[in-house]
């Protein structure tokens, strides 16, 4: 099979397992579908969870794009393809949960074709904890690492960084969460084919599941208090500034008129801004923000 | 007087007088100051009213920036001027009231110098309400436009039609509210001197306490649900969206290390976002949405 049939089958079959585990855990909330066409070529399914008991508001969306390159791509591939088509394919999850004790969570892989020879992979996984728990954190990076580990020694040192880097808020100097893993235009090499680099985003996809469902189930049923609420609306304050102001994909899909429901599902339910809210000292909260820094080594 | 002094005099009594009216009509909440100052020369004070009874966040900040002209101005100055030095100082206000039956309201003067050619003044007021009110937007607009016509005729049309292209979010297809007035870059000509622009900004920002004030002792009393009450957070999402991707304020302010929390002082205390959320048919809500476009000539 083609790469781009290839990843295409199993990145929808990753999509409907992710969903079956996330309605299992929540129990009470169902996703529902939206199908959408792309006129110039491609669409997507869209899977949405509200009002749940676990999660509050999420969504795991599949889609595939395809037709004439668009003019801001022009430029980078000149002269390099003859072709003037691309095709884009990905899944893309992000989950707000409804307590404050379990983290919001990101995942995306894509798989980019302009012909034979141009191909490339990016994704990435990163968390966000409303409040960064030591061992939970470390927990999360551990696992991504030794999943990176089984690919390349490279790849997580790389791509750990590189998550510092664009999880971050610049005009806060904070990062958005805890970080993970971020690549992009990964193209294969003698070391590495693209069966490899396909073999490489899915085992990430596939990853999500287990990875989450702990972190879900080990915090769901802590309780929380009206401060940590509070907190959390602030945080997501401070999401919703990050994909607004830098996420890529979402500026991409925005300028692309991409569907606008779909891209802007990463952002909460709710969220909140404070006039310049310091916390008190050597709270939780004040804590966490000491943790919300670049170059963290969490991984054991 | 120089101009930069008489107009900085004029916009800090005004700003005065902003936060005395704001503060009465509340009953309330008071206003809290921050001055700051700027590194690489002025500085500002800002004013933060939160929690009250009336308005449940706003800022009114006055602010004078100098110093060597910054680095994305200097391409269009090129050539024009031997000085390397500019200052720009202005009053900005956005109010987020408590109650989805009282509209945010925004306005902003401002006045910039590199020397004594190169001067120009910039503002705007725009409206959004929650749900539009036809007899309240045609006040809102008729009472901007009388403004405008004492100085000239021209300005309500031209100002009118910039506000309804600027205070648009593009990626939604509609207005973030109900539009006003909305000008940049007016350099004095043999028709209008700077003195008289200097008048047209400060009546400008005098007019906004008469404006919102009749505004607020209209609707700050009329009752309201909670399905009101929900569709006031999904409109303060939409002012999220819009002042994150597109105001050149925030991105200006955000791009040059300003003070974020005076710049971010716009965003809501609380803000919501559902996904596809679709009003039902002939509600407000919906008829509202009918009122979000661009070339209603809501002036009498």
């Amino acid at each position: 099979m083609a790469h781009k049939e290839d990843i295409q089958e199993r990145l929808k079959k990753i999509q409907n397992e992710i969903c079956s585990a996330l309605e299992n855990i929540d129990g009470k909330a169902r996703f529902i579908e939206d199908k959408w066409i792309r006129e110039e070529g491609g669409g997507g399914i869209s899977r949405i969870i509200q009002d749940g008991k676990v999660f509050e508001k999420g969504g795991v969306n599949f889609s595939t794009v395809y037709g004439p390159i668009p003019e801001f791509l022009k430029k980078e591939l000149e002269g390099k393809s003859k072709s003037n088509q691309f095709l884009a394919t990905g899944l893309s999850i992000v989950i707000h949960p409804q307590s404050p004790m379990v983290p919001i969570i990101h995942m995306n892989v894509r798989y980019f074709e302009i012909d034979d020879k141009i191909k490339w992979v990016g994704g990435g996984i990163d968390l966000t904890p409303h409040f960064v728990n030591v061992i939970d954190a470390s927990y999360f990076h551990t696992e991504i690492k030794k999943l990176c580990d089984t690919f390349s020694l490279e790849y997580y040192p790389a791509f750990s960084k590189n998550a510092d880097d664009y999880f971050f808020i610049k005009h806060r100097n904070e990062t958005r969460g805890i970080g993970g893993i971020f690549f992009d235009k990964l193209m294969e090499s003698p070391d590495c084919s693209m069966d490899k680099l396909l073999e490489f985003i899915t085992a990430l996809a596939k990853v999500f599941v287990p990875i989450y469902m702990h972190l879900v189930e080990k915090n769901k049923n802590t309780p929380f208090n009206e401060r940590e609420k509070k907190w959390q609306l602030i945080r997501r304050g401070r999401y919703v500034e990050f994909n607004l102001i830098y996420d890529r994909g979402t500026k991409f899909g925005l300028e692309t008129n991409g569907r606008v429901e779909s891209i802007l599902i990463s952002l909460p339910k709710m969220a909140s801004w404070l006039y310049d809210f310091i916390p008190e000292k050597n709270s939780k909260e004040e804590k966490t923000l000491a943790y919300l820094k670049k170059g963290i080594n969490w991984a054991q």
